[in-house]
């Protein structure tokens, strides 16, 4: 009998006939004899709704007012799930954030977890009782309510399961795992059935929207099983688990995309130290994240510097590199919005030689230019024109024998 | 300077647009440099829609959730009157009733206030804030969200006001003060300028729907001035204050009529001990509320038992009733629920004499029938056939001089 933590995401709540199928999935692991808490999200739609409210209220809505907003999307979910569970004659009981003991900092709309009393949530369970708390929701120090930010139940389903020490954390979701790939670009992608906390954190900041980022980080910290799967079907999904779980390691686990790029170059800037410094601090000042920068050396004491950042803040960072190359001496800027980063992951790959050759022949065998490389320990990512950008998927997917798994 | 509560009920909040109305409202008190503390009902309309969720749910929804789900709407609210009073440049915060320490009993959907602690409410008036709180909730000794039944909101509001001591307590509602009776029926009916406590109990009681009954108790035991008003306007409302409070005296401060009941008599049974009990035992067992009762003495060792239930209890109490007739050995049971009750209420009664005579003798001239009389210290009340019953409540307002003052 294990103890077992299920996260519902907004869809697979979106409406009370759906609430009632997540109940009639919840009690078919409880009359298994298992202890079951349930971490849920607001219905779909209800955030945006609460947000649309609030900016209907106040230009710049006041973020210790928009988490009290907030927090009832998820509050609605869970009082409306025990009673669906009551009807049903099934013991439940719901929880907020603040009665779940869930202890944030202060920073409202993006607060952080700091700890979780599992004592009330632990008598609940030893009273046979289905416990349903609401995700994204805390309280801070002070006893004012917080929100962890979008995609932030993940962040509570696996604190929660941590806290109380869970078996595993079941994340369920309008998808039924993790994929080599993005299917819609590659037919042949498939579901993977084990994951590395690590992959799944590159996977994750890659653009895989299957599980926020900052629930892997919590998970691989605190050991947690993570089982993401499908809230509509009864499928296995993918469980994400720490690399020494025994798992058989695949050299390379899946190929990412990222569209949302742009390339800015400054040309024949000076060769000096601080240059660089130059160039990043306004960025940084103006909070513009940068991702990949490369700089390459060229002869004369000049060089040409490189970096990539989101594309919703390229006319911005373009004017601001421009100013920089005036006062610093360069020639101009180059920047290119068309680009895509293709990325290989995984932690096979540390212990195999090969992987970057294998990655740089495939994309030639199809005459795609690698415009920027960058790598990590268990990631090597290419920036290749915006054009080539699926077909790269494809060959990456292919070369990587990711096909045939 | 002083410290005032503001209540507002669902209607004046129903919109975003008049929240920002209300905030209007509430920063020229605050401008005046008044310390302000501001109780919300959900929006109108949003406490039927939850109901209605809760009922999709579950036939029977569980009461501890139906609060969870109930307290979300005042939650909303107050989020959003603090973002608005932010947009216009005024400090606020909003408090949720655990917040603002609103301790109750644990009877879910009709809990009871207990204590308020006081001391957050009045860190954040010392820090110059104006205090948004939500009414209607609050949180029982064991951390679960209660919320106080109907109308909650007005107790919700004189309960702060007593815990914090304030000045007056403002009950802003889409009605404009207490009248001398309901204006729909007589056109001639006044704004009271003033009523006691006790008056305006029994008012409330009697079907003037302006203020929740419990509210005036509470305002009456710790003293409480209510000041009711309209949101819509700048008009000065009705003081709901103490006897002792100085304010002239009327004999009569309104005239009330209730045309809810239905009325029971039990013909010929034994005028013999123990006979009372067993009517009004078996009722009392099926939770019918009994009002008026009478009783009148005939000849041959029989008596007429006639009492008035509400009409939704009527079908059940005549079946009632008709089984106690037949085991206790009585004629029959003779109904009627085209009757109507007309009340005149005033403190002044208790010192003048000839109230109930000016009473017969007004409803006398109009030929009307008095089917029953019951009274209290500062009513009388009859039954009278329902058709005569506007009638009744016209003639009296002007029996006792209430067109004049």
């Amino acid at each position: 009998m294990a103890l077992i933590v299920q996260k519902y995401g907004g869809t697979s709540v979106g409406s009370i006939e759906r609430i009632r199928n997540v109940a009639k999935r919840i009690v078919k692991t409880y009359d298994q004899g298992h202890d079951v808490v349930v971490v849920l999200s607001a219905m779909s739609g209800v955030t945006d709704n609460l947000i649309t409210m609030a900016h209907q209220a106040s230009k710049v809505p006041d973020k210790r007012e928009l988490d009290v907003l907030m927090s009832t999307g998820e509050q609605t979910t869970i009082a409306l799930m025990a009673m669906t569970l009551h009807d049903m004659n099934y013991p439940a009981a719901s929880l907020l954030g603040f009665q779940a003991d869930i202890l944030t900092d202060n920073m409202a709309t993006k607060a952080r977890i700091m700890s979780i009393g599992a004592d009330r949530i632990k008598t609940l369970i030893s009273e046979k009782k289905i416990v349903i708390i609401a995700g994204f929701q805390g309280i801070d120090s002070e006893g004012n309510i917080t929100t962890l930010g979008r995609g932030g139940s993940d962040t509570s389903a696996v604190a929660i399961a941590a806290a109380i020490k869970a078996d595993t954390c079941e994340i369920y979701t309008d998808v039924d795992g993790v994929y080599t790939t993005d299917p819609r670009i590659c037919e042949k992608a498939r579901k993977l059935k084990q994951i590395s906390y690590d992959e799944m954190l590159e996977m994750a900041s890659l653009g895989a929207k299957v599980l926020q980022i900052r629930s892997v980080g919590f998970a691989k910290k605190f050991n947690v099983p993570i089982h993401v799967r499908s809230s509509f079907n009864e499928e296995e999904g993918t469980m994400v688990v720490g690399e020494d779980s025994g798992m058989e390691q695949l050299v390379v686990s899946g190929i990412t995309l990222d569209k949302n790029e742009a390339r800015l170059t400054l040309r024949k800037v000076p060769d000096q130290p601080g240059v660089s410094s130059k160039v990043f601090t306004p960025l940084a000042d103006a909070g513009i994240q940068v991702d990949m920068i490369i700089q390459n050396t060229r002869s004369g004491g000049e060089t040409d510097l490189t970096f990539t950042v989101n594309k919703s803040d390229f006319e911005q960072a373009k004017r601001i590199a421009e100013n920089v190359v005036k006062n610093i001496g360069g020639e101009e800027v180059m920047v290119a919005d068309d680009i895509a980063k293709v990325s290989v992951i995984g932690v096979g790959m540390k212990n195999h030689a090969g992987v970057a050759a294998t990655m740089f022949s495939a994309l030639a065998s199809e005459n795609i230019n690698i415009r920027m490389i960058s790598t990590s320990e268990i990631r090597i990512s290419c920036v290749i024109d915006e054009r080539y950008a699926e077909l790269a998927v494809r060959v990456l997917h292919k070369a990587f024998n990711l096909d045939k798994i």
